[in-house]
């Protein structure tokens, strides 16, 4: 092989480890959404995935690393467009929040990464994720609160959502969601 | 044997097999919240309520079993006592539960619940757990709010102590769960 050859055949390497990495990792995210934390075995993810079980434990040997896996192919969390109106804005990404416990099951991903974060890696991408979640709520509750108050609605606005799902299997209303940023935003109605 | 004799033995056999249930119950519920649900395995669970292998298959053949025999050893959630001031009341109440939060490793057994949640069993026994949890907290609530303000303000208190718990492992300040009730509850002073 020519140095020329060489780097054709390591970039070509390099392009089918990133698209097994891709592939493993959105079967994976499927699994542990659809069937929960259990089912995101080896050989349960080989099929899924349609890679052999060798190649998964070659590349990821325990299942701590099928679990990292998935969360990397979450990416962005979906989030309200900003209008101007905070109290608007605030309900809208509550609602947004509400969608994406459905639709990405969340409540699975929240409890899955709860139950791992002994686990220091773990506890490091729980905390990147939930914070980049809970980001845009935190940002506009900082414009008319601070300190304690802060850290408290952030925190309740998050549960007004998250309770219902993760205690009952249940989404709050409109009209909850409405009556929380009620309780929580100045009565100057901003 | 008499008849008399007969009621005897069985009446030994019922208190063995009860006794039995109690000690591997217990021995779950310590698995559980000290090693995490993937560690609640027969095995395991074997060793440590030092029972065999094969009276755990026979008892509790699955996996889901073992979780429910867990869940069963919990006994009831400490509560405050009630002073009759309502704001000191519920202030108290969400210090006890940032307590159990830590000691009873409540944090793992809600996000088991809502792992295995899918199970319709499990469903039930978590929507039981988590409304007797919620239960005076709900009550105190209920004397100054009601309809969707009642909702939110029940899932908000929550989450104050449950939202950082779960999302970042960390828990509430004495101001921060202060700030929270100050949003929740009327500024009649009440």
């Amino acid at each position: 092989m020519t140095p020329a050859d060489r780097a054709r055949s390591e970039a070509a390497q390099d392009a089918r480890v990133a698209r097994t990495r891709a592939d493993v990792s959105r079967a994976a995210l499927k699994v542990l959404t659809e069937e929960g934390c259990e089912a995101l075995t080896h050989a349960h993810l080989a099929e899924i995935a349609g890679y052999s079980k060798t190649t998964l434990y070659t590349h990821w040997p325990a299942r701590l690393d099928l679990i990292m896996l998935a969360l990397d192919a979450i990416g962005e969390m979906p989030h309200q467009e900003r209008s101007g109106d905070l109290r608007a804005d605030i309900i809208g990404e509550l609602k947004v929040f509400r969608k994406a416990v459905t639709e990405l099951r969340l409540d699975h991903i929240l409890s899955v990464m709860a139950q791992w974060a002994s686990v220091e890696e773990m506890a490091r991408v729980r905390n990147r994720i939930n914070s980049d979640g809970q980001g845009p709520l935190r940002e506009m509750l900082g414009e008319v609160l601070d300190g304690p108050r802060l850290e408290a609605a952030a925190s309740m606005l998050t549960g007004v959502v998250a309770c219902p799902s993760l205690m009952f299997g249940d989404l709050p209303s409109d009209a909850v969601i409405e009556a929380a940023v009620g309780l929580v935003l100045p009565a100057d109605g901003r």
